[in-house]
């Protein structure tokens, strides 16, 4: 029996109870998600304690893990919300001590406990307004990418370029940031690429970008103008627009997780990667940096790329020096934890940077960022958050100059 | 010939060029709309300086004049832009003396000349950055739309109700603003209801939403206070979420033109406008405003319900005072041009104000803002513009208590 | 015996007690005002339960009723602060039903109540913060009046001009606003002056005239562009400046009422006002507005100038026609209750008003804002405000031309 | 012979030309200082062209070089100014290849070239506006300073300690940043000190503070978080409130360089040290760092306490440390120039630093920002500015907290 708790899958099937609610009654509860980056699927459920929900799978894929919905009607309710696939996701593991961002104004995303209890991840919360937002992590929609985008160009030393466009028809936009005026002059400027969220659930990927493109267009600070000097940088904030949109974690319209897409990429299943590839290889590529959050760790952490058979020591400490680098220079990134490492030869050649490495022989690493929170550095009421996402950008390019003046020093 | 302008309608039918540049090369210029509101269709073009494009009609209707997309690569480039179809637009005389509106930052929209030879509207513009954005009006996206209810929501005094689905599944939201404490006392507080974008293109409605509820939530207002006291205020921000999100001019998802749906609409064709009049049903009405924007007079006005064969003279005094206080209170009103007046009896019963004014017997008013500028108020940067439509809707609300009183005075 | 609260009076009188405190102690509450507009004197004080208080007088004058004082130490102590010479304010009866305004962080300024027993003001108050200030009403610094002056001297079609030096060497400052490129073309441009703090210790004036300002520098604004078109503006935001820096109610540097001085106000004691009627003469006057605060009546409203002999139906209506105006304009504002009219030829001419409406034949009018909080439109956390004196500056200037148009036509 | 520039030292000799100008004349040309921090002497001038001014020594002092000033009435007139006194300031190495900062709307502070020959500084300039503002450094007004203490303190951890009174009778403010709930707990906390601005014209001091404090408020920063872990601090934001708000370069009230007071300081001359070194007294200190300006060094570098007869390879590596770590984190800094290094005994006792550093055994440093630029990332906008001072100052609180942890481990 549906009592309080009047949801939309029913409308679906009920068109008489499409209408939310009758003369002189409140408004029911309702779960809905048809948004920019919504996923949730609403099951039946008897009342506002037993709110029964799934994430539906990235589209031809059997991934899913982000979820995103709105919850209305329920100021003042005491509600459990239940995530009844949660052990099916693609890392189990993530809903484990895992907490809940939610938001009421769309802006500020707080955490909230949650428990996982025989692979069912259950929520209990009492809203202080009608309506609350729920989501794997603070999102970051289409409609904030383009405004960051078109910002950014205004300013002079950054340009932007339409690289092509994804499966959906959506613009795959890189931004370059150059204090070089001629684009013809000859020169030993440093290529320096950073990519984000070809896991379109990973969306500190995209804060991180957030981050890094105000520091890069703010000259009145000292390391942007010591970046400008020697640098170009490139910037791809958003890998996976159409995921991105769709609410997938980590595929794009048509299923394919783009980073296993390096080796022989196809204009036809993942022009992301092709038209990303390609603008790399009109640049050169020396320093390159793709930008993650992990599900399950609670690290920022970086991966190399040790499993290339060409790997060698000065490769090592290239690595080693940029992840110490970075730890100096933040404290919420550490080396101790994090992947395994790979032995020479077993590298997964369709990655974003073995592939990168091999092509251009320079440091290329995965970033990558906790959904839940560091260990070490934990914020009770944010955990992770879009701040600390910025400001590990700024740290990482940071690290960036002081790796490029070590290796230059050291390896010239 | 193709040189220049490497558009995207191309690379649809050419997937060898669906890649933007080669090496060593400039990115060529693009056309893109693929994002909440973009609408435009690339035709063939031999250059910058003839850039071809059509409008695109709504979903299942002849209607169309909202444009609204992004030019890439065309920094310093002499560029043409021409739509082609325009003289077959909704409203041709729209674009006679109209100025387009463009941004490159997408916070703030300028205006540019046009020219209207031969039923084509064309555009000679210089782009000063890499991307620039055209639109008929500053769009208001369905992004900007959540943000606007979920931070309004949180304030005490203002409550948030989910009115149901559109056929796209999207939210139709309802934002409630009253200071009564005990939704069951008995009071003759006044029902007041205000809704907007019925026509989705006409967005300078939903700026005078945004600037109607900047101004309920601002209790340090002595205005807003006095409202308070006497009012409950309804307003339904967007009324038609999916020709926002679908880049439509007049229409919603299956081309149905709600203000033409009043009479008796359906779950199936407008729900938008059945769960609307609903809502209304369940308070009373004392009081309706019905945002929209005119698309050829360079006017800001209001339109009464003089057709309804009840008019008398007492609704004409109503009107009156209303309109006049309006002018009294705001400079970009005015009571001197607007539409021509029916006579009793042959109003349409299908729109929101005829429909409202009979059900409940209340002051019920089109408010009409223009797309391209007040002709007495010229602004010759913004023409008309969002700043000048969340003005207008603080002097309304004035209007509204202004009239409310000496309503009472007079006609109790 | 003085225990809890070690008062800085003391400290001038027994140097041994100047360190605030020893070691292992808490550090003990304090009462200070050394700092811009500051003005309190600190008496025995037995606990913090009994702090006694005095305000100063003007330099060389009998007034006082401003105050503004910082209290340290005071979290969460259960503090009775009492104004023992209350009763000899020169407005004893702006401390019946006054609610003082206190400030944690200086920009938000809320009421606390008060009581008014037998001649002395005392406020019951436990302190959220370590520190906290008090004063007569939210005050306006030195240090912001220099920034809106410079600030508002950036955009194109204000002009700064100095008009001269106190007699504490401070700079006496005008604003301009003019749309007029040619400073030497002969047209018919009204020439409209805006004065306020002639009493200083009203500050309201001078948040009413960023109010103004903030309008006038809007060319965004129809209103502005209107007035623009027809209009030069001249605006002396702080007429006061030695008072307001040295915490007076109402007089300049030498104790002089400066709203008593215009007759034949001299360089050596009024040098405020000489340079403002010099500076009147030069451009003529079409309309004369003098901002005040009120420290009794619970209004907003508008003294004219009755009393000169001149005054004829004519002034009258003109005067009616702009208080009436403003009264629809703003609900903070009405025309029921203000002084007592002097008849014909009673006027004092020592007025700015009475000598400007004589020197000009203008409209001249002295526009006065409660220190308290409007009776008809109370806000309950704030009560007057500056937020609220900035509106009614916006709906004073809408007034203005208002009446200019009507006048031209009625009296063309 | 005077003509166009009419100058406020006149004014003063002749009163019939205190009247700032005629009917029909333009506003002519003043320079004036009668505000927070002002600092200049108008002497006789023949011209906009020829301009000449001297600073103004410090009460019952000698030093002088700070200025501060508004030239008033200048729009488009090309104007030279001289500061006659150049070359007996108190460093007049300081206005070598120094560009002089200059401001329209007093927010932004931008440089411009200025020449040193014959001893004096000279300035040529066009000013944009009517009126444009002066100075040696970016100011840091009194009213800015009671802001930021007052909405820092609103703030949980953060709490205010008012130290006592200067001899112009203003507060001494001690703001304290810590975590521990129970100020009587026992435990291992370190106490670490910073005090600014003994040297009251060295206001990037009191920016810098203005950092420090804005950091260590935001407890969403995990650097912040990790510091309230295991720190109390303790920031004096302005040692020399008097000196400030008089316009001096180096001394208080009564001529005393503070920084030479620091054996025996007296409540009489120097009470700001007085308050100060009891207030440390009371808490113990283990790192301390003082902040400043230098007039001369287009560097930021640390000036240790190797004077210190107990000086040791201890204490060596510790100042080591942390000069090293702030390189790596800051690109501003650096360690290859700086004071000469004195050599054990030879140390000035007199100081904040080798005082401190004697009675607590601790890290104690003295921080020296440029009044200039630095040499390797000059801003050819800005120069050395407000915004750099905020981030070093961060950078200062990452490299402290590095210090505490790293000395923790070595010399556990």
């Amino acid at each position: 029996m549906i009592t309080e708790c009047e949801l939309r899958s029913h409308f679906i099937d009920n068109v008489d109870k499409k209408v939310n609610c009758q003369i002189g009654d409140e408004y029911k509860m309702q779960i809905t998600q048809e948004f920019d980056g919504g996923n949730i699927i609403v099951l039946t459920g008897s009342s506002a304690e037993e709110i029964c929900l799934e994430i539906r799978s990235d589209q031809s894929s059997n991934f899913f893990q982000w979820f995103y919905f709105r919850l209305s009607g329920a100021k003042d309710k005491v509600c459990q919300i239940r995530i009844l696939n949660a052990a099916r996701a693609a890392y189990p593991d993530g809903f484990r001590n895992y907490r809940i961002c939610y938001s009421y104004d769309r802006e500020c995303w707080m955490r909230h406990d949650t428990n996982l209890i025989d692979g069912v991840l259950s929520v209990d919360f009492v809203s202080e307004h009608d309506s609350v937002y729920f989501a794997y992590f603070a999102p970051y929609s289409m409609d904030r990418h383009h405004g960051l985008i078109a910002e950014a160009q205004t300013v002079d030393h950054c340009s932007h370029q339409l690289l092509g466009q994804t499966l959906d028809g959506q613009d795959l936009d890189l931004l370059r940031f150059s204090a070089k005026s001629d684009a013809s002059e000859q020169d030993d400027r440093k290529q320096c690429w950073f990519i984000a969220r070809q896991h379109p659930g990973e969306t500190m990927a995209e804060w991180w970008m957030e981050g890094a493109i105000r520091k890069l267009l703010d000259v009145q600070d000292s390391l942007t103008r010591e970046i400008l000097k020697t640098c170009d940088l490139y910037l791809i904030p958003n890998m996976n627009p159409d995921g991105s949109r769709r609410g997938h974690l980590r595929t794009n319209a048509v299923g394919r997780n783009l980073n296993r897409e390096w080796v022989n990429p196809t204009i036809e299943s993942a022009p992301e990667v092709f038209l990303a590839k390609q603008a790399m290889m009109r640049t050169g590529v020396d320093f390159f940096l793709d930008i993650h959050g992990d599900e399950s760790l609670p690290y920022c952490f970086i991966a190399g790329t040790e499993g290339l058979s060409s790997w060698t020591p000065t490769h090592q400490s290239q690595l080693d020096y940029y992840r110490g680098q970075l730890a100096t220079l933040n404290p919420d990134f550490q080396t101790e934890f994090g992947y395994p490492v790979k032995n020479p030869g077993e590298a997964n050649m369709s990655m974003s940077t073995t592939q990168t490495a091999m092509l251009y022989d320079c440091l290329a690493m995965t970033l990558e960022m906790p959904f839940k929170d560091t260990a070490a550095t934990p914020d009770p009421i944010f955990g992770w958050s879009p701040l600390r996402s910025t400001r590990l950008a700024e740290s990482c390019l940071q690290a960036m100059i002081d790796y490029l003046h070590w290796n230059a020093k050291i390896y010239a």
